[in-house]
């Protein structure tokens, strides 16, 4: 087995039914010294017991998943998923305090989709910007960076009404860098002819706080949700999208992310094995070492 | 059964499997005025058989699919594909002339997917750039506008590198509008942030050649090209899509486009009772009734 990139981390949503122990155990194991979090994972332990086990693991911790869902309209469960919101950010600042040094104190956050019986695509993005509003002074006063994540358009209406990059940095304008960034990931994005502008325009105004690879394959999955694959296993052009935001000055690290029903299946050793050779083969070479933080 | 609105036109995919006679009979019949067809079921008789039989029907003719797919290098493989679109565009030209009076000579354009084994997606779009350059004077000289339409983008890789309106537009910018114009399909560009800026752009620039409606409702297909839907079935916010096409200065016919296995398995008599009526619910009250050409 190769030796894992120094920038490489797992995000956890590959190792889908790893405990938080096993998940850390076998990243660790494995030789690879970053991971990002799951929110599910991290909350079947308290907070403390999940920042202890990852201070334990030597790991740097290099996002939280996930935030957001916050399109709904005012109300009862818009009150709901902003105080759930608060939460996370307050377990971001704590793991990433727990972390290695290097770790980021990164909260990812996924738009949401339309509310249920709504057609009003343009009210549930001004929703989310309301939220925003909201929620990032609070971020920046816990030290934490909400990191808007554009998901692919096909997940528009069920998931993310947040569908390209200068959207989310349109969106991020109003607000300091500290508190609110992008999550640049390959499969989300590598479709956008505009892509290559926005990653300039994300590095040049200092707010490209995470970037994700995986692959993108037809035909999709039956479920669109898990059409993620291993990179170089379909059709992204890693090499010009990486080294887009190498050159945009993102120096953090670089998190493989995949939903995949038959990866899931995978001991997740193994996972881990397949992960380190594919992000060597296909990603490592367009990057630089060093962490910067 | 309603009054079919006056700017309605069938879409022949809606009714896959009728032959082009009994397409054009059942549309008739409707009371509908305007059809759309499509190339196999045209190539099923002689071109000339098929004028005629679209004549003898007195329907107008609102577009032909479909060219493109010219994202192939240089080679016998293109070499084959421009000359398919040859044929295409004399096809649109004969048919256009063998249509009633506000028929438009219009030939919907497909870009085509990555080449087989290829990630170069930059390459593709300069590949269809190129193929523009070529056809576009051949198609003024035919009178027909090649009609270039963005595919949703999770078609991006297996079938149109034309991923949304400003990119078709920026192609569109190097030509005579009468040879380059653009498809706006609902169903494919309903989730775009820069939606209605670029309709507002397609309008003053005279490229709106054609505007088709269907819905988006998830979960998506097995086979994601099949989940196009009735309007008024899914999410699309015909209002607001409309007006803007409509504010933008389109008066041609509107397409009804349907890809979809439980409508293709109902009798098309019956599938076309159903556009009628959700065209009517859904999108003809924000349409004015005259066809201008």
């Amino acid at each position: 087995m190769s030796t894992p990139h120094a920038r490489l981390s797992i995000n956890q949503a590959t190792l889908k039914y790893a405990s938080l122990p096993e998940a850390l155990e076998v990243t660790a194991d494995a030789g690879i010294t970053s991971i990002g979090l799951w929110r599910d994972s991290v909350q079947a332990q308290t907070l403390p017991e999940a920042a202890r086990l990852l201070a334990g693991s030597g790991l740097r911790f290099s996002s939280l998943c996930r935030g957001g869902f916050f399109t709904v309209p005012e109300g009862a469960a818009r009150r709901a998923a902003m105080d759930d919101n608060r939460r996370a950010i307050a377990e971001t600042a704590t793991l990433a305090a727990a972390g290695a040094a290097g770790s980021a104190p990164v909260l990812v956050m996924v738009a949401g989709g339309l509310p249920q019986g709504s057609r009003d695509i343009a009210g549930a993005r001004v929703r989310v910007q309301e939220a925003l509003a909201e929620l990032a002074p609070e971020a920046l006063a816990a030290g934490v960076t909400l990191a808007l994540e554009p998901l692919h358009p096909m997940y528009a209406s069920d998931r993310a009404v947040l569908s390209t990059l200068k959207q989310a940095l349109d969106l991020a304008s109003d607000f300091s860098p500290a508190a609110v960034g992008v999550v640049i990931d390959t499969f989300h994005v590598w479709w956008d002819p505009d892509l290559q502008a926005q990653i300039v325009r994300a590095g040049a105004e200092g707010r490209i706080a995470s970037y994700q690879v995986c692959d993108w394959r037809t035909p999709l999955a039956a479920d669109v949700l898990l059409s993620r694959h291993y990179p170089g296993a379909g059709i992204i052009d890693f090499e010009a999208i990486t080294r887009a935001v190498q050159d945009a000055g993102y120096a953090g690290d670089v998190e493989v992310e995949i939903f995949n029903q038959e990866i899931w299946d995978t001991a997740p050793a193994e996972v881990v094995t397949q992960t380190v050779e594919s992000f060597d083969d296909h990603v490592a070479a367009h990057l630089r070492t060093g962490i910067r933080r």
